[in-house]
């Protein structure tokens, strides 16, 4: 196979020249030719969308993220197709598997947890597949943040209290100290600032967002494993949570909400509805908020 | 019925007093007592999740966002139940109907588009309708600018190019100039904006960039109805995309992605395998990323 940086660039040059033609034809959630690669949603079987469930029940492989898929998912609707766990392997090792399976006529699927877009190394995938003449798609899924406001009953933007919500990691392994905007996300004030984050650095997120002079008092709300049976919430503030989740010792994955709106208290109702995208556009639907 | 925001209040208070035993008690997507609201996702019916389809489908009444739901979705779930739209209905019209339903012993359900933790105006109903005595809860969906991102065949982050995501909306009716951050997100640089926004403020909020002396090459696309059959990109930048759009001639719902990200090009291979959630918590899947 052609090395997988190579397919990259390739396809990023393609790119640049023209417009791939699938984009103009295709709407997302349709079906298409190749491997679709699903969102498989925060966890709870019942929050795969209505497609990738059909996706996933024809299968003969279906290459998934290890233990960040929920088992139950699997069993539910692939009990009987081939099952491998990306983790650990490299593209080097993934792209060949799924190519091979393809090219000898079968129903591939690759599974990645939550939205395929929000940190899902999903690209990088298609495009190396693509160089090998294996086409792909993507099929949205719900992230694990909309999962925690489920949860946790409450929005991610309220009226008067968040207007804007971010979607962040810290720095670490693969983001430098001045890629880390979480500081600034908190001090705009009305952002919901969603962290993506293993369990054990949150502690340190906090103690840098207390050195900055951030407000101690501002609610953090931890949510672990949003909608998988062993779902946990522990609530807090930027002085208090990182010592709560030490306590409880989870490790894995958690969703750190940042903000106002993590308590779902103290906003103003809206006098709008209809829905956000309304707004002004239509005689008909001009006082559309919803 | 209670003045709704004495009852939003009045819920704030309690929020602040003692945590919901349903937080504790019940996981993000579980069917619970009471008044699903549900996400209904961007538009096209496989991409509601699972348990949202079967609350649709076993509902007698179902109270949906207008235009703003995709009507082949009601027509695909729903198509024999009573079907009311919200537009043009206050909270004072819709929390009596809701609840009068309720109490009558009629299953009840509530379809916001995308997720309602986004733009959503969910919580100020439940609220409501808890002060009236008929529980409710959420249920996650997928938001439009997931499909958006599917369509455009990219990730909201890719490595080396886009690290974080803002979901925004400009100064307009509901938000002050002060409180619109799209230029701080397009300054971060490696943050991917987008934009919740009727085309037709697309035009105004790029001429705000260009005023504020952001790049005129930023890469800016543009994605009417995401999902919907009559879906349809515009690409540009920063410098065109406002006379493109204006051409089209749309009006209505579009999804305004603003970055690097919006091409897909550019980016590094991740060399890591897993998922976001995993880096460095588990000996077992410490090369952890997707």
């Amino acid at each position: 196979m052609t090395d997988p940086q190579d397919a990259i660039d390739a396809a990023g040059d393609v790119r640049e020249a023209e417009r791939d033609p699938r984009i103009g034809e295709r709407t997302a959630g349709e079906i298409q030719d190749g491997i679709p690669f699903i969102g498989a949603g925060p966890g709870d079987p019942g929050l795969l969308t209505v497609t990738g469930r059909e996706l996933v029940e024809t299968a003969d492989l279906v290459v998934h993220a290890g233990s960040l898929v929920n088992s139950e998912l699997l069993d539910a609707y692939c009990a009987d197709a081939e099952q491998v766990s990306s983790i650990g392997k490299d593209l080097e090792e993934l792209i060949p598997l799924m190519r091979d399976a393809y090219e000898t006529g079968r129903s591939v699927v690759r599974l990645h947890s939550g939205d395929p877009a929000i940190y899902g190394a999903a690209l990088e995938q298609m495009d190396a597949l693509e160089h090998e003449g294996v086409p792909t798609y993507l099929v949205p899924g719900v992230t694990s943040a909309f999962a925690a406001s489920a949860t946790l009953r409450t929005q991610l933007t309220l009226n008067g209290v968040a207007n804007h919500v971010a979607f962040t990691r810290p720095r670490g392994e693969t983001l430098d100290p001045d890629e880390d905007h979480i500081g600034e996300f908190v001090e705009m004030g009305d952002v919901t600032t969603c962290i993506y984050l293993g369990t054990h650095a949150i502690a340190e997120t906090m103690e840098r967002l207390v050195e900055m002079g951030h407000d101690l008092d501002t609610p953090v709300a931890v949510v672990y494993h949003a909608s998988w049976p062993d779902e946990d919430v522990i609530e807090g503030t930027i002085g208090t949570i990182g010592e709560r989740v030490a306590a409880a010792g989870y490790r894995a994955s958690a969703m750190v909400i940042i903000g106002d709106a993590a308590t779902g208290a103290g906003y103003e109702r809206s006098y709008l509805y209809g829905d956000w995208a309304n707004r002004g556009t239509d005689e008909n639907e001009s006082e559309a908020d919803d």
